[in-house]
C-alpha cells in the first residue's frame, strides 16, 4: 500500500463532506428545511436499489449507484442551480467542469479519471445507465414537491408545463415508471399542487 | 407492473426521507452542525467507492454498498444511539428490530426480506462485506472528530482508550487501513484532540 495514495483518497474523503453544506431548492418531505445535495444523493442511490427492477436493459446497477453518488459533488464549487432558473443555468456547464477537475484532482489519476468519467456520463445523458439514473434524480423532487403540497413549485410560481418538460427524461430513461409519474403529476395539478400552465 | 408493488415501493421512498431528520452526535467537518444519518450514510457509501482497493478478498462491491446506504434505517423508528452511551445502548438491538420489521415491511415481501437480511448481515458483522462495511462506519466519525480538533471526543469527554476499543473492528475488517487509523489516532492525542485514558 502506497502512503501517499491513501492520503490522497483521504482528503478526497474530508473534502466531499462539504456537499453536506449545499442546499437544494427542494424542502424534504416535512417541509421544515431544505434538503442538501448529500442526503439527496443519498435517497437517489437508495431509490436506484429499491426501483432496479424497471431499470431498462444494458443498465449496469453498480455503475449507475456510483454515478448517483458522485454527481452533485461539482456543486461543491460550483453551489446548486436551480433548475427553472434559465440565467443561473447559462453558465452552470462551464463552472461544473472546473470544479470537477479541482475535486476529482484531489485523488489519485487513475480515480480521478475513473469518477471525471463517470460524471461526465451522467451529464450526457446517453448510456442506459446514465438515463435511468438522469430518471431517478427527475422523479425524486417531484415527489417531495407532491408530499409538501406543492413545496418548491408554490414558491417558485412554477407551472405544470414546466414540470412536464423537466420530467420528460422519464419517458426514455425509465419507461415502465412514465405512466405513474404522469398520473402523479396530474394528481398533482387536480389537488391544485400545481398550476396547470402559466397564468396569463 | 403491477402498480400495488410500485406504490408500496415509492411509499417505501417518501418514508425514508425520515432519516434526514434523524442528528448523529458527530459534527460536519467544519464544525457548523451535528451530521444526519442520510448524509453520513451517502459519505460512507463513496467511502466504500473511493477505498475500494483496500477491501479484503471475499467483499462484494455492490452488497457492501446497499448495506451503508441501508444501516441506519431503523433509526428512523429507533433514533441515533451514541456509541459511547452504555445505557442506551443495552436496548438498541430490541428497538432496532422492530423498526426493521416495520420499515422494510413497507415494501414488497420479496424486498422486505431481502433488505432486512441486508440489515441483519450488517448488523452481525460476520461476512467479509458486512466487517467491510462496518469498518468504515467507523473510520468516518475518527476523520470527523480529528477535522474538528476532537469533536464530539471533547464534548463528551470520551478518551483514547474508549477510541481505540470502538475503531477495533477495522482492524479485521480492513486490515489494510489499521496502520493509517492507529496513526491517525495517535496523532489527534498528540494534538491534544484527544486524551489518552480516561482520567484517574
Amino acid at each position: 500500500m502506497q502512503i501517499n495514495r491513501l492520503t490522497q483518497q483521504i482528503q478526497f474523503i474530508i473534502e466531499i463532506d462539504k456537499l453536506k453544506l449545499i442546499l437544494r431548492q427542494t424542502l424534504l418531505t416535512d417541509g421544515s428545511r431544505q434538503e442538501n445535495s448529500a442526503e439527496h444523493s443519498w435517497h437517489l442511490a437508495l431509490m436506484a436499489i429499491v426501483l432496479a427492477e424497471y431499470a431498462p436493459s444494458g443498465v449496469d446497477q453498480l455503475r449507475a449507484l456510483k454515478m448517483l453518488l458522485i454527481h452533485d459533488l461539482v456543486e461543491i464549487d460550483a453551489g446548486d442551480t436551480f433548475c427553472y432558473d434559465v440565467q443561473a443555468n447559462e453558465n452552470k456547464a462551464a463552472k461544473e467542469e472546473l470544479a470537477a477537475l479541482r475535486l476529482f484532482g484531489l485523488l489519485p489519476v487513475d480515480q480521478a479519471d475513473e469518477m471525471r468519467s463517470l460524471w461526465q456520463e451522467f451529464e450526457a445523458r446517453k448510456t442506459p445507465t446514465a438515463k435511468f439514473a438522469a430518471a431517478l434524480d427527475r422523479i425524486q423532487p417531484l415527489l417531495h414537491n407532491q408530499q409538501t403540497q406543492g413545496g418548491t413549485w408554490r414558491i417558485h410560481g412554477i407551472t405544470g408545463d414546466k414540470v412536464m418538460k423537466r420530467i420528460a427524461p422519464v419517458e426514455t430513461g425509465a419507461p415502465e415508471l412514465w405512466f405513474f409519474i404522469q398520473q402523479l403529476i396530474e394528481d398533482c395539478v387536480a389537488a391544485g399542487y400545481l398550476q396547470e400552465t402559466a397564468a396569463k
